[in-house]
């Protein structure tokens, strides 16, 4: 089959010179006649090539210098259980909002170590928008935000203030990590898996501010102290080298395409012009609070049933892939990350006004 | 540069054919249009292609039908922690076999959990040899072995039977797995890394007894929690999808030489050789007792000083890379897993003999 365009809600399109460049490197990584993927993550050019990821992050999120920037295993799940382990005093609390499957995820694992207090929740509406009012804990030690909710196709189009001055964010950017930039003044933990717009799943990267550690008194596992991977340069233990590479690459096209911002902007416009042709149609619609609406992942049902299966093989036949939605939420999906261009989502409006024509 | 023979403790040496199987499927995996990386875990043919890999590392290992199979994140040094968290229970015990620095950490974690004995340690000899005597707690829940050790090249060469008529071994086969065939009678527990004889660094298998787990009364939280991942089918989040396919390809590689058995000759002949060279030459040693010599990892010391550093660039030159031993016991190692072909190791000896003459 020629290329598609995959609308998969991750692991998600990758930019084709960082699959190019990962293709050259599983044979021979930059001429040293080896495979990257047999290389001592200990050896000089892997080394370097992690201070360089790093580098290429920073800059990519004007990633402030008190922060630490760590990459790690286990994706966001695991990242549940560290967040509370390593932050929630046993006798604190920290305050959750609600706002999709993944977020109610992380509470419930939360609530392992500590108090949790529920600042919100958009359950009632399936999740259909961003909450906004919070009811914080005023002693909570942080908040935790879902940025971009990937099932429902909501966003935070900013971050709510923590209501104790003392207190930080902490926020699962798994699917809108360098899809946008943002305001650090808040942050105390930024976390993401990498598999929707940063790279191949198996890498999970936490940006730590150095502050924010060191303050409970349990026990932690040495794996699942992020004081570990700080002190070890996330080589504690054997990295996912090849993984961390594809960020690089990505990283290096995220620049080459005009950094975040840039791309911020494409985001825009490809999501803007997605909403609009679901707007105009009379097929299809999008369930949620128009100013809650993800430029990541776009949602949308049909107005009459029975033609799900249809639309899906419709789209499957021009080569548009992964389109339909998340089982709690059902319809269509698609997720238009930062490597989606915008000819993708061009022969998406096209599929669906002629689906449409056609019924 | 040309191909090299890479003696990397692990990351190591992969079979080529893995290799450019992955390089194919970064690109376009079997046709479909769109590359490994960017596929959902959950569509049909990575699903499958999970299940095939299942199947393969069965037929190895002759794993029996009532162990579970599981691709995990996180290496062995995860593992550590997972193990005592999900079999020792509070107020029980387990027995720790002390061969080695990652045997080492092993019992540190397991120490956080409940009561350790360390049923022996080879420590005073700067773990050069592995104890034949063992002073197990007869009510230890399970008696923990690190199989080889990778840094002093030592491998057991059968496992000790743990005292306990109900407790079972776990073994860290990290640096042996595929190696050999071992006995399934009294494992309760096999886990490793995958960066060594198995696949790219990123992925761990664990193969769990099925009835060990649930007897713990702790809480687990939900990503440490073997249940989780085997009520998931290791899919319970998001699995590091390309580095499984590369074990796949590792595996069916293993198949197309004749499967573990032919491999265990292979390894046994290669390391023959290599020890001979050795014990034949008046400039190398190994510092290792005969009988535990592993053939995985094998360790050489020069007899006079200052040589170190001439050796490794003198190997360097003929295309031998990797070839510095640990920095705790200095010296040489040439780690030479299933993908380390003879020409390798042939390559290796004439290097010493040369080197030697021109003493």
């Amino acid at each position: 089959m020629s290329k598609v365009f995959n609308f998969s809600a991750g692991p998600s399109m990758l930019p084709e010179p960082a699959l190019q460049a990962a293709a050259k490197a599983a044979i021979d990584y930059n001429g040293c006649g080896m495979s990257l993927m047999t290389m001592s993550h200990r050896s000089k050019p892997i080394v370097a090539m992690f201070a360089e990821t790093e580098a290429l992050l920073r800059e990519a999120l004007d990633i402030p210098q008190n922060f630490k920037v760590l990459f790690l295993q286990g994706g966001a799940s695991l990242q549940f259980c560290m967040v509370p382990m390593n932050l929630l005093p046993q006798d604190g609390c920290a305050d959750y909002t609600i706002t999709g499957v993944w977020a109610k995820k992380a509470a419930k694992e939360a609530k392992l170590f500590g108090k949790v207090n529920e600042a919100c929740s958009s359950a009632e509406a399936t999740f259909s928008y961003i909450p906004k009012e919070l009811k914080q804990d005023p002693k909570a030690t942080y908040l935790h935000v879902t940025s971009n909710n990937t099932i429902y196709g909501t966003e935070w189009k900013s971050f709510p203030k923590p209501a104790n001055p003392n207190g930080y964010l902490v926020v699962d950017m798994s699917s809108d990590i360098l899809s946008r930039k943002f305001d650090w003044t808040n942050m105390g933990l930024v976390y993401a898996g990498a598999q929707k717009n940063m790279g191949p799943a198996g890498v999970t990267i936490a940006i730590v501010r150095d502050d924010i550690l060191g303050k409970v008194e349990r026990v932690i596992p040495t794996m699942l102290s992020y004081a570990t991977h700080i002190e070890g340069e996330s080589m504690f233990n054997t990295p996912p080298v090849f993984s961390v590479y594809v960020v690089n690459e990505t990283l290096k096209w995220v620049k080459s395409v005009g950094g975040v911002d840039a791309l911020h902007k494409i985001n825009e416009r490809k999501a803007a012009k997605l909403y609009k042709a679901i707007d105009d149609s009379s097929f299809f619609k999008n369930p949620v609070a128009v100013e809650d609406r993800s430029p990541m992942n776009v949602t949308f049902v049909p107005t009459a049933e029975g033609h799900d299966e249809q639309f899906i093989d419709f789209c499957k036949a021009r080569g548009l892939v992964q389109l339909k939605g998340h089982r709690s939420v059902g319809g269509f999906r698609a997720s238009i990350y930062n490597a989606m261009p915008e000819e993708g989502v061009d022969a998406l409006i096209e599929a669906m006004k002629d689906f449409e024509k056609q019924l």
